[in-house]
């Protein structure tokens, strides 16, 4: 049913029986290597473009997924995915090798919560079971097609961030054991102004905060509900600015409780700026990381609040701004 | 509720209470310029780039439809969209202005239906009410970007089609009067191998073909349900082809009944080719010419199987073929 303007909640509390993340070598020297279920030490995944490494780590979270849920590729209802490339293209060729029916999504990161949101809401009211909700990034594959090309080695300010090189995925059914989906909140575009793609954190701070704000007024909840509230990869900078803002908004958020997976992922020794971005980002840290640490009991009640840059060719040649946007879903054990 | 593997009924029949079609000066040419609701002499609509027009084409139709419908962009609970290009910008930066909560979605020329699969998905499940499901397309935007640079003037053959400039919206909402969405088939990645960007009708008609199939196996339907079977942008070349393979699979098909969104959009004098493509051909004559025909009286049920190719940067590369995707939804008077 939904609660307040845009949050959806999932009476059924649909489960993810089994996730999986894979990652490249960069995250593999991270701090949270050791929540990846698979790492890759060459960045081209033997692949003949960075585009089709980046299909292989979907395909790969897809599979291990599946496999940990004790399930098979045919029985999967539903395949719900979005990336960073044009076209989706990392999702629509896993969704080919998948061959389960496909709802293309595009969020830019916060494509993970997206996809996660849309399975919920599927499995919730009975309309499919057994889906798989996912995202994925490359590195190599975005930096080069949204920034400089690799090659050119340009010089990055701090509030850059960097594209992690990761798939993750969830297999959600109706009901099992397992951490469950019980709510969701959709977010609005965003747009405060800022067109330098190297602070991509500035900019999404405020749509992750507009969401977040929305979160917790539509269901009239207090931030200390969740042990953990993670927004998707603001980096250092951007969530700097989002707790700022939330503290200007009077939204009570507690330091320990606020986090980001962009921050969480790599080493701070690790020349990745602010910290990671990218659709694998959430998708590696949530389904790695925060989910394995709830399966362990150290967590119960988390917010995973994936934001996203719709950035655009426009904003580069025309000089506009950067429309933002954040998915929030709330996972409990 | 799901009905076979792949279908979901919507047993409390979402209502599209209002939708709308805004075309460029082609489709002002075309056969079905009657019922377009706005139709505009300038390609660039006034804006400086392509892109923006694009977008300014997706604002109005949201606007026009939400007008119809007697509601406010403030009243609009959720926006779904889609369109062609990267990072789906026209949707996004179209989202922006809107101010509602997105979902943002790429599934090529197939988003129509997608979205509107979607938005019946919510409102049937009251997760939603007073949505906007919408697609759109720009010629110039789309094959500058996806083919030739329009100014190149390339010859192209006659199995290539004419991407629509247009955009369709649909404000549907969980009660009212109006054309109703009463079903939707979810259709899997189909690819048969072809590599040909200018014959994609050839490449979607078996996803079309598929996702055919698999509607009416899974409602245990007969083809003579409906008054029109419409696939959204094959053509005349791919549009046979389905014909074709639905005789081969022994479904009884009736030409009358059997047509083509990208058939019927153009004069057959106007130089379009094989026919219409794009996001905008199967959600202008939707949205415009078939529920126009329904709130005539003319048409009772019918069949969108709104196809795309979510063609890529690696076929061009890398010689990939084309996975492609159909969505079908069904709406009845």
């Amino acid at each position: 049913m939904i609660q307040g303007h845009q949050t959806w909640v999932f009476e059924s509390k649909p489960v993810i029986i089994a996730s999986a993340a894979v990652g490249g070598p960069f995250e593999g020297n991270g701090a949270l290597a050791n929540d990846f279920d698979k790492l890759h030490q060459d960045t081209w995944l033997g692949q003949g473009s960075y585009e089709k490494a980046e299909k292989k780590l979907l395909e790969e979270a897809c599979e291990i997924a599946i496999r940990k849920g004790g399930s098979k590729k045919e029985d999967v209802q539903f395949f719900l995915s979005g990336d960073l490339m044009n076209q989706i293209i990392s999702s629509s060729f896993a969704a080919r090798t998948l061959g389960a029916p496909f709802l293309g999504l595009f969020g830019a990161c916060s494509s993970s919560m997206e996809s996660l949101s849309l399975a919920a809401l599927i499995a919730d009211n009975k309309f499919g079971d057994n889906l798989i909700a996912a995202a994925s990034s490359h590195n190599s594959a975005a930096e080069k097609q949204f920034r400089y090309p690799t090659e050119y080695g340009g010089q990055k300010p701090p509030t850059a961030q960097w594209t992690v090189t990761g798939a993750g995925a969830a297999l959600v059914r109706q009901q099992g054991e397992g951490p469950k989906v019980t709510a969701a909140t959709i977010g609005r575009v965003v747009d405060m102004g800022i067109s330098d793609p190297f602070n991509m954190g500035g900019a999404m701070a405020p749509a992750a905060v507009d969401t977040i704000e929305a979160h917790f007024r539509d269901l009239n909840r207090e931030t200390d509900y969740y042990d953990i509230i993670a927004t998707g990869d603001l980096g250092s900078v951007g969530h700097q600015i989002a707790a700022d803002l939330l503290k200007k908004h009077n939204i009570k958020m507690d330091k320990q409780r606020f986090t980001d997976c962009g921050i969480l992922i790599y080493k701070k020794e690790q020349p990745a700026l602010a910290g990671g971005s990218g659709c694998g980002c959430s998708a590696t840290v949530t389904y790695g990381h925060f989910l394995n640490r709830m399966r362990k009991g150290e967590l119960k009640k988390i917010l995973i609040v994936a934001t996203g840059v719709l950035m655009s060719p426009i904003s580069y040649q025309q000089k506009e701004s950067m429309p933002c946007i954040a998915h929030a879903v709330s996972i409990e054990m």
